[in-house]
């Protein structure tokens, strides 16, 4: 009689050393198990699913071969850490939550976690760096690299395999390759070049020479029959001919990357190498659960709360985002306007352009992962008169501060920068705030910075944008906000402020969507202040300082941004026109902040409505 | 008789037109007067010498292949562009100078310069946007990348490529490969990738299996004859096969980068295609000086004033740099401190830093033209307990912010940045001020910023900035200064300020090398002021402010950055502790400053220690 696997109790979990112990076939029940556990979790928490659902056997197997209290294991973005998470004794029920563990790794969560991530394509050079520091302190242990096929989009990857190339720093790179990038918009460089090696031309070539040489004659036809080996052999090498050997990197592959022995063995034979190697796992995106199975959009690629039997993602139907307020204006004016064009790295479902992408093929460009390349392609456009609007949440952006700076603003390029999720973002925690973009666009010439309160102000953002301003920044929240139906566009003159309440002796100087509530709130307490929406905060039009030196107290209130860009900015404004009163900054401390609700977070940064009550 | 070659007046070349005219014998005769004329001009304006030289036939192979007044070339970094400068009309001859064309492609210079640039690898990002904006103007004209093989250790060539894999829009890729990038340290992985490749283990592989196949038997040995032309086309493909073809780009090459014929040939196939096509030219470098041909460290890559007929680079032997001063203690702290390693970015020789690189072999990392993964790489050893030193440009500095935050700072991880060329830049021009660095730094989470006034406070910062602070900036400017014999280190606390000149009512706040003159000035003209030294403009501790009240004016005088970073937050700072003074900011405009002297620069943005004086 078969003995029964015996059942690991998920949440009891301590440390991953257990799993030597195990059978394959317990293995096999801890897998399915793992995978459940997360689709519980995740389908209450909201996070990253698919990715983690294809990385299951992969880490169990990288648990099994390693030690990671002792070698590193580096993950690349941390969309697939959860198994590791769970393995490593996290309070994995509470991730994502205020004072739960992290969706992403973190040093100060666990030993297991030796460096941290959020953004795409570091692992390599971060391996890089840690294996050098080990080998310079003479210790010995292995340093992995965990990294998904959609990452080798950035360019950061390549700088890393060209320093490596040289360097020759004992890592292993284990390529999880489920054929997913985050939108499955731009085609990965790296599993092109696995699947296309094979229909070379040098391949294809050497057939037709084969055939041309030897085919002719009764003679040649006779060796034919011992070529087909060499033929057969010389297919396969060419396979293996791939982006690695460009950079002369070992390489092993590829491995089912839900076979956990496989894998075991190509690790064994990995860490036995006294150089870099890479293993390439084979993975199928969001494994084990049909609705991430069967996924081409990436739906649940990030996902918040869904029905774990229907697959339903729950979403309140009076509610939109943003982003799809954003997009359906776009559209309207690129219907219009031929000569524009929409640019976004990997980000069109999250950002809501695939209206946009289904019916302007010409005029939208999803260039992947590369932010970069995003701008410049941007930059190349404008400069040749087409105007380009480039999606980008805000947090990404800080990846092209040198192609907004050097390329578009020092050009000073007509661009719409659609900056998305700008401000503080809630549970995705501090690899993804969206609060630094102001401050460091504030840092470069000829930028302008403009947020919306409402979505009737949209328009006209959009429509001044392509008014040769230069770089023309336009931000917006990650909060949902109510539908509207039947809105009137308003009218904003460029770079002009707006009196919404009058009042006396104190100015609250704010913008963005909490200026709605803000006023609603001080119209409730009947409280004599006056409110002004700065809807754009670069630049700072002497024409709206006017009149400010009445007030005997100016409350600057900026709850999307950190105070070092337009809170310091008007600050200096101020002393400048001569104003001698009572100056009061309520904005995100420059600091990095940890996951939580965004409600949370604003309460615990003393931001709130009701603290800015408090000080009135 | 042979006819004498038409020789052309350099001087007055309007534009390229007339090259379509001229036979090889005048094309080659006006090669060797291009190359005296910019040794002429660079040995007394200085500039980019040895790559310049080496793209003399190639640019004019170009400007006889299209006619750019019409058809587009974007030069990637800009370091090739003299010859080009001179056939398109430029006043070469004040090349650099205030006034005078760039050393850079300028579109306000020439209808011929369509795209600017200054930092590396943007070329083919900007070609594509550009041709695609020709592509949906229903245009017709061809889109042409000029890029050094030095540009492809930087990860944005690999993105644009990626993404051109799929987009297939038709532009041509000249890439001049002169094996040579900036400091000549780091292994440029483009020229490997075509040396190698018949060395590939692919190819190595088959001439054993056809030896094995066939090689044992009588009948086989017969048949290895025939097959020996099988296998000199096998390794002509393998050769063939580089990294273009992993990325589906056709390649025509290689070609002699000094045939003007051979290229423009290649030229002409390439416009035929309709699809993205690499030409890979072949060029020496510093091609036709003995001196640049000669020089292996890249000594003239970037140069100043020199000696035409010795070679001799003039040089103020009473002089010294930053740079050196700074290598020079850092070389002292790395003999004793065996837990802390050095990194650049393609720049040892420019920040003096050969004999750190030729003692420390293994603790030394010049990782190319690739300032993201340098910081990452930073990020990696320091996350495993060994200090990083990260040597880098400001100007480049800008292209790691993303690194900086979310890795580097975000973890809090120790780590030096010397911040070399930081300030104004002089000739160099609006691509590469060093201004900005202090103010995007300011946006980032817990960075420390500091800049000496005097070598003797080197010892002091960089002591400091192993002690866990986190990020750590260390700025110096590209100016010289007086060499000093015998200097005692002074001791500076962290974050300390320090008072210089006590005077009433006024006090200047202000840091740098500038200082010292500013304190000397003030001396001799027996004002009554204060001067105050913030070595560390962040943080900005309030035990520097203690007793700042007592002043009716204070002067911010930033010489060394934009205005939005230290000045705005210390007149914030001064706000908050109820400062009613009256502030003045004298900092750097936020603007993009062109090239100039920095005596110019300072002149003509009202920071001049006399336009200081002067608000006294």
């Amino acid at each position: 009689m078969k003995k029964e696997p015996k059942r690991i109790n998920l949440k009891e979990i301590e440390n991953p050393e257990f799993l030597k112990t195990l059978s394959y076939s317990e293995l096999n029940l801890l897998s399915a198990d793992l995978r459940q556990y997360i689709i519980d979790v995740v389908s209450e928490n909201g996070g990253h699913l698919s990715s983690n659902l294809g990385a299951v056997e992969s880490t169990i197997a990288l648990c099994r071969s390693f030690d990671f209290s002792k070698d590193k294991i580096i993950f690349d973005v941390g969309h697939q850490c959860y198994t590791y998470k769970i393995l490593t004794g996290r309070d994995f029920e509470n991730i994502r939550k205020k004072d739960g563990p992290s969706g992403f790794p973190k040093r100060n969560e666990s030993i297991y976690d030796c460096y941290e991530c959020g953004h795409s394509s570091t692992s390599i050079s971060a391996a890089m760096g840690i294996a050098e520091a080990r080998d310079l302190k003479k210790e010995n242990y292995q340093v992995v690299a965990f990294i998904g096929d959609a990452s080798f989009e950035n360019g950061l990857v390549f700088e890393a395999l060209d320093h490596l190339k040289k360097l020759r720093t004992k890592i292993i790179i284990v390529v999880n390759d489920n054929e997913m990038s985050i939108g499955k918009n731009s085609e990965s460089i790296f599993s092109k070049v696995f699947r296309n090696l094979s229909n070379s031309k040098t391949y294809q070539g050497s057939k037709s020479v084969i055939k041309r040489s030897f085919g002719s004659s009764k003679f040649g036809r006779a060796i034919l029959k011992p070529l087909a080996a060499f033929k057969h052999w010389l297919k396969h090498r060419l396979i293996a001919f791939n982006i690695f050997d460009v950079f002369n990197i070992k390489y092993i592959g590829n491995i089912d990357g839900h076979n956990i022995k496989a894998m075991e063995k190509a690790f064994k034979r990995a860490k036995a190498f006294n150089e870099p190697v890479v293993i390439h796992i084979k993975t199928v995106k969001g494994k084990g659960f049909e609705y991430t199975e069967k996924d081409v959009n990436g739906a649940y690629h990030g996902v918040g709360k869904f029905d774990k039997v229907t697959g339903d993602i729950k979403t309140d139907e009076s509610l939109t985002s943003w982003s799809k307020e954003y997009s359906d204006r776009l559209y309207e004016i690129m219907k219009t306007n031929e000569n524009t064009v929409a640019i976004c790295p990997a980000t069109s479902l999250g950002s809501s352009l695939f209206n946009i992408q289904k019916d302007f093929k010409n005029r939208f460009f999803d260039v992947g992962i590369a932010e970069e390349h995003a701008t410049i392609l941007a930059a190349g456009l404008s400069s040749n008169g087409v105007h380009p609007f480039v999606s980008m949440y805000s947090t990404f952006l800080q990846r092209s501060y040198d192609q907004i700076s050097h390329d578009l603003a020092r050009m000073n390029l007509s661009t719409t920068l659609l900056i998305d999720r700008a401000g503080l973002v809630g549970n995705d925690g501090d690899t993804h705030q969206g609060i630094y973009d102001a401050s460091f666009l504030y840092t470069i010439p000829n930028c302008t910075i403009a947020m919306a309160s409402s979505p009737s102000q949209i328009n006209s953002l959009l429509t001044e944008s392509i008014k040769k301003h230069g770089v023309f920044a336009i931000r917006y929240s990650k909060e949902k906000l109510a539908k509207e139906e039947n809105i009137v566009d308003e009218e904003i003159k460029y770079g002009e402020w707006k009196g919404l309440l009058k009042g006396e002796n104190t100015a609250i100087i704010s913008y963005g969507p909490i200026v709605k509530k803000l006023v609603e709130e001080i119209k409730n307490r009947k409280l004599n202040v006056s409110v002004i929406e700065a809807i754009y905060t670069r630049p700072i039009l002497e024409s709206n300082l006017t009149g400010l030196n009445r007030y005997s107290k100016i409350v600057i209130y900026d709850a999307y941004s950190t105070n070092v860009g337009f809170a310091n900015s008007l600050t200096k404004s101020l002393v400048k026109t001569g104003y001698k009163g009572e100056i009061i900054i309520k904005a995100i401390p420059n600091e990095f902040i940890n996951h939580a609700t965004i409600e949370e977070q604003r309460e615990q940064l003393g931001i709130s409505i009701d603290k800015i009550i408090d000080i009135l």
